[in-house]
């Protein structure tokens, strides 16, 4: 099982891939395949003082910045990290796909390269929202500003399989997020896709309202790519703003800092949670390989786990079971 | 100035209600009609130790439950209090109202007895978040699930209104909720809007996105009624979530506790902003009268509050000025 892994990509790129390479290698056992400058690659691994023999480089003469424009880099440069990554997946060399890089170009790239699955209208990006111990997979956060109601139908179907084969959540709980909670509320789109997600094979449960999402009764959210994108980073600067407050109420007096050295452990620990690189990335659904887009500013770590869990989710059989869903019916 | 008060409406009334308009004529000088039944109010008057005389009351015999279908239940119950307070506001003997109960009827009431100010497409409810010290206002929160370009044009243009006459801001900053930064990203309708936004004759600063909404860098954030209505139930998820999760770290040690301690006037002066009761109620923007609903959860802190924010804003020329607003053009 090798993943490949764009050392090109991401803000921290190369120093903190590579290290998070390193290190799901020790803690994991993960092999991957870091791709992208071979004297660049060389030269981190030589910093980090490790052989160059000791972790497999796969040479990409040309890299994808953040703020290229994603369609127009990834056909222009054809040998860009993104798109020789993308081609160790096809040919099965790699089993799954790792980027921290420019999340359009990873999208346009695994559309070009990889395909859709067959039946599958529109790939989605799902993210794991830290708000239960198993998380809370919802979909799709960006991957589709415009849609129709049968994506979302499709987003949910699956939605269902990633929780049930690499989340490990038997018969998920699927939701629709949506203003009210009682069937018939919501926008033209919420009221269609609602009667539609009753026969679509998943373990439909309802609506969920965006004040609901962090209780836990639910494990797969269905929402267009606009709400979703809101929705999400919404979550992040919320918990951002408080915990920047908390930290500014915390200084201000001297039996605060007291305060804030005995509350340190708990805090951090929700911090952690809150944090993305936790998770490690999120996944692109409905593209034949498994492709993890990881935060711009991901670190080791994060690196570390989106190869921990591109690495189980290859394993998974999440492709065919996604195949299988398309035309299961309730 | 007298400002009608929906004294059957939320979720602690009459209590609640009752107490918050004695609290505002005690700590403003506010007068307000309770409206409802006025054995009931009287009742409560007594239980408070308040002269019946000390305030006044308007019966009104019906009143319309928090779960009740609202357009119905308000064309069906005339006499319910939703009603005859907005009877008040459209004939002039009261200047503003405020209710607690069920928005949905308090939407339909204010159209059917008050209507559009001339040439609005659609009211909004705008809610004012509070990321900063002048709150960010954020419309529409959910009285439009579905919307058409001009009414977020016309969003934007009321809320600039608001913003300047009722949060005291000058010249505001009006944003769009995007899920990008630059011109020509999000979805059709986003895309549409921001075009038609920079000839509104707003301070139209460009979009925003979920993460951005907390750093106070705007006043006024335009949105559809769906996407607005989700994030900012995220949002108090969101806050609910940490407060609960912090709460639950600090008690499982006796340490914690400790910190606990410490830290409580910090924690709970954060709560206290991030509590809807603290700015009272969310505007009903492009009716012919100044609406506020109330959380259906208000105490008495809240309706004081309400009433305060509905005072200020029945005395700013707001309505005029919205009218004025429609006409301008970049």
């Amino acid at each position: 099982m090798l993943i490949a892994l764009d050392a090109m990509g991401g803000d921290h790129a190369p120093a903190e891939i590579v290290a998070g390479a390193l290190l799901a290698r020790k803690e994991h056992g993960i092999e991957s395949a870091l791709v992208g400058s071979k004297e660049i690659i060389e030269a981190e691994l030589a910093k980090q003082g490790e052989p160059a023999t000791s972790i497999q480089v796969v040479h990409a003469s040309e890299a994808i910045a953040m703020d290229e424009s994603p369609a127009q880099a990834v056909r222009a440069k054809r040998d860009a990290s993104i798109n020789v990554a993308m081609a160790l997946v096809k040919r099965g060399v790699a089993h799954g796909f790792v980027s921290a890089g420019n999340t359009g170009a990873v999208m346009a790239s695994a559309l070009m390269n990889l395909g859709r699955i067959q039946g599958i209208e529109r790939p989605a990006l799902g993210t794991v929202a830290p708000f239960t111990d198993r998380g809370v997979l919802v979909l799709d956060v960006g991957a589709n500003a415009d849609v129709k109601p049968n994506y979302l139908v499709q987003f949910g179907q699956m939605g269902s399989v990633y929780a049930e084969r690499v989340m490990g959540i038997k018969d998920p709980r699927v939701a629709l997020l949506n203003i009210g909670g009682e069937e018939g509320k919501g926008n033209e789109l919420a009221q269609d896709v609602y009667q539609r997600l009753q026969h679509a094979g998943v373990n439909f449960v309802g609506n969920i309202e965006g004040g609901e999402l962090h209780r836990g009764g639910v494990d797969v959210v269905v929402t267009d790519g606009f709400t979703g994108n809101v929705s999400m980073k919404v979550t992040e600067g919320v918990a951002d703003f408080i915990f920047s407050e908390l930290r500014a109420s915390m200084t201000s007096k001297l039996h605060y800092r007291l305060a804030a050295l005995l509350l340190r452990p708990g805090l951090l620990k929700l911090r952690d949670r809150m944090d993305p690189g936790t998770y490690g990335g999120v996944p692109l659904l409905g593209v034949n390989g498994f492709v993890l887009i990881g935060h711009g500013n991901s670190n080791a770590r994060a690196i570390k786990n989106a190869l921990k869990t591109a690495s189980d989710g290859a394993q998974s059989g999440m492709l065919d079971s996604i195949k299988t869903a398309l035309t299961r019916k309730s």
